[in-house]
């Protein structure tokens, strides 16, 4: 009888993840392949599977199995796919469709409205479209419900089970922390040579190198590839069909490098999830934080240590034969980890990455708490960057308005992006005592057991744990910003001799 | 109160479109991109968005808008979109979804014993399943219905309104008259000089050609693109998104350039319908054969005609600097135009290609109203080689193995092949009249008055007409043989100097 429901529950599940991920695929082809005139009857397409998707999950039929299946007697996995479904069935329920609807419809507004606004770096064009935004996730934090802030509603959407209670209180440890590191290495007299770094990169070199890495640390290319696209993405729509794309500068070989890294050690974890959570809520990264770990971990944990440019070095030499002339692992090491305080987030280095979240962080959380009005963010943004960075912001287009997540109503996913360097460094600690080997392993450019482990811990388990719990499990801590701060202290101050 | 059914049925429509022009998607990347692990789920996906296109489609909210529309005061044309919609959705209801299902079942297992069968050239392990395909093809016509011969309803499904009493007249006017020519052609001692195609052509350069000559008849690369893939096809996810694909063979030159004008004939067919059509079932070419037309008019007609080469054929010379060195446009055109009956259809040229279709057309008809046993189908293909195209078939993977349609369970598609190649030379003779300079302006490699016309009298129509009424429309007379046969015996009789 429950088994039936089960049965019943998964067939319909099912039908929901191959719309979710046909639609993936449409937004995929849209940033890689897609010509311009498409645009306009793609915009449908994902508008109707959105739809569609949205109304067959939140159905009455799924609604009555949830029900049925609450008190039968389930094996855990199956108890785990119950409870993860009837927790996103209720946050996709709570949403009347009108407001999804008036959301949807902000966004698109909004969006307009930044390109325009960017381009012209006039936030006064952009700020009512903000106001509204603003506005809505303070509504969509009420239709969730929420203990202690509505920020909290908001960051669920992102990183279930996190609150502002616990960030603070980690973001308010790192941001003093970083901010002081960083002032001493602007004032430290080891800056890096990177001399050698100036000219032309040929990008099919740049190309051909990211391939090798890509399959040394163990992305399968015949459940994913490697394209170009302007904003470099990892999508999938099936563990066997991971894909990951990469954007490419002449100026700078690490661009697309460490991009590669990074989205690879995305599609990892997407490639790891088990074969048999297939079309079900479980089969995805728990959480974008835990999902920010494995891409941190691979591209500045592994990619931006020595042991790695050990290994690599000699083949870079061989991709760019003119470029490298005397530069050893160390100089490369020392390129890769050159830290410079910048306006921009996207260009941000390891060292100064979180300053720039902190500060996003503050601003949504007086937003949407309604202690800072719209009107004031540039203000306020240009105070926490010359606090937290020693910057000044010349304008609002390299200042406020830079990012694109505001305009497309998103708030509360910045943290997601910080949380992954501390729990990626979290990781790393009990990783180094499971496997004594790893930086031999790295630098022989043998990663197996290194995935190997993150496999087991993390990849498989899918959505089954909620990022506290899997960081609980895994590291015997909650969330921590102790081992971040003491793995950048010494990578850095080595570094830059402080 | 019309208007508000046919805005609401209009709707519906949209819906339907979006999820058929994203399955068109999914399976354009599975030919094109997808990595072959994906292929599993990507069958799943598929599986999803066709039924739930079935189920939207055929709801019984569709039908009673249509049954509201049937006497309502219309426009011309939402009176032909109301009736073309209410065409598709019979034809849809018609199919019990059980029966849906069991042939998509055969199908699956008739294509996984076609591709063992082939491989070792044993026709008796797929016989079995051509029965199979052969019995479900004759109770799919009885759901339909028909006048006349059973295989009329599986016309229908390719060819709306096309018969067999009008085709069998049409195919045996054609076939003496093209095996005599063929006959003679073997004969002729005016054999064309092709010892210059030898040797190897470098795919960079085919593909270079290829995207210029698109670009010149007028393919719009801002709503398309050419990509690769292992059979040549074309698809469409909207009027500003049609996409082309080609394969190259380094062994002959003719191959990727003629693939491409012959996707490029689909594409343009598909990229000149009304956008106001856009989602509706009006938005799409009206029939294979009509579709078949344009890309024959565009390969054939135009691609292998010697005003085309005389334009060409210095570009051509370009394009491979050390291949072409003292050959001309005369050469060029006899050589594209070789005559060689063979034993592979997709392999066949112009001359001998609808022999190999009415044979199809025949063993098809003889099965589907129960004249043949499939266990005598090799017997009856390699009788009918011989008599139609004077070849010995040494085996089935050569002989009635060859194609991939019945194990895709289509019956009553291959006529569209050829009935393409008689509407072409029709259109032809209009187009002539019309255009008068037709063939210089091809000689200057200006195509925009060809397009133009094809524009105004074929593809704007989209599904406005059945293929025999926009025959009857155009030329004024319905499908007829001679204007082929005479450009046939024209063409090759000059070339071949018979």
């Amino acid at each position: 009888m429950a088994s039936e429901k089960l049965e019943h529950l998964k067939a319909r599940l099912a039908e929901v993840a191959d719309i979710d991920n046909s639609a993936s695929l449409l937004q995929w082809d849209m940033e890689v392949y897609m010509p311009p005139k498409g645009a306009e009857a793609r915009g449908m397409q994902l508008a109707t599977l959105s739809a569609l998707k949205h109304r067959q999950f939140t159905s009455a039929e799924v609604g009555d199995l949830l029900s049925a299946l609450d008190d039968a007697e389930l094996s855990e996995d199956e108890r785990c796919l119950v409870d993860v479904t009837r927790y996103d069935y209720e946050r996709a329920a709570a949403l009347p469709e009108e407001f999804v609807h008036e959301f949807s419809e902000a966004q698109t507004r909004a969006y307009h409205a930044w390109i325009k606004a960017r381009a012209e770096s006039s936030f006064p064009q952009f700020q009512p479209h903000l106001d509204k935004i603003v506005e809505l996730n303070q509504r969509r934090a009420e239709y969730h419900g929420y203990e202690g802030s509505p920020y909290n509603a908001l960051l669920e959407d992102y990183e279930r089970g996190m609150t502002v209670e616990r960030l603070t209180p980690l973001f308010d440890a790192v941001a003093p922390r970083q901010s002081e590191l960083v002032r001493q290495i602007g004032e430290s007299f080891a800056q890096p040579n990177a001399a050698w770094l100036k000219g032309e990169w040929d990008e099919q070199a740049q190309w051909d190198f990211s391939i090798q890495i890509l399959n040394d640390i163990g992305y399968d290319f015949e459940a994913g590839r490697q394209d170009k696209s302007v904003h470099p993405f990892t999508t999938n729509f099936d563990m066997h069909d991971v894909r990951i794309t990469t954007r490419f500068s002449t100026a700078n070989p690490f661009s697309a490098l460490m991009g590669s890294l990074h989205e690879g050690g995305h599609a990892l974890y997407e490639q790891g999830i088990r074969p048999e959570d297939r079309r079900t809520p479980l089969a995805s990264g728990t959480s974008l934080g835990i999902h920010e770990s494995q891409s941190r971990l691979w591209e500045n944990v592994i990619g931006r240590s020595l042991p790695f440019w050990k290994r690599y070095t000699p083949l870079f030499q061989q991709y760019f034969p003119d470029k490298l002339d005397g530069v050893g692992p160390e100089e490369v090491y020392a390129a890769v980890n050159r830290v410079t305080p910048s306006l921009i987030r996207v260009e941000a280095d390891e060292c100064t990455y979180n300053l720039h979240i902190v500060l996003r962080y503050r601003l949504e959380c007086d937003l949407i708490e309604g202690r800072l009005a719209v009107e004031d963010v540039p203000e306020a943004w240009n105070t926490q960057m010359k606090e937290l960075l020693g910057v000044d912001v010349p304008n609002d287009a390299e200042g406020c308005l830079q990012d694109i997540h505001w305009s497309h109503g998103a708030m509360g996913y910045f943290p997601t992006y910080a949380l992954g360097n501390l729990y990626a460094a979290q990781l790393l600690r009990v990783i180094e005592r499971d496997v004594p080997d790893l930086w031999e392993k790295v630098e022989q450019g043998a990663f197996n057991l290194l995935l190997k482990w993150l496999r087991e811990h993390i990849h498989q388990h899918g959505r089954r744990y909620t990022p506290v719990e899997l960081m609980e499990r895994v590291c015997g801590e909650p969330p921590d910003a102790e081992p971040y701060l003491s793995y950048l202290s010494t990578k850095y101050g080595a570094l830059y001799g402080l």
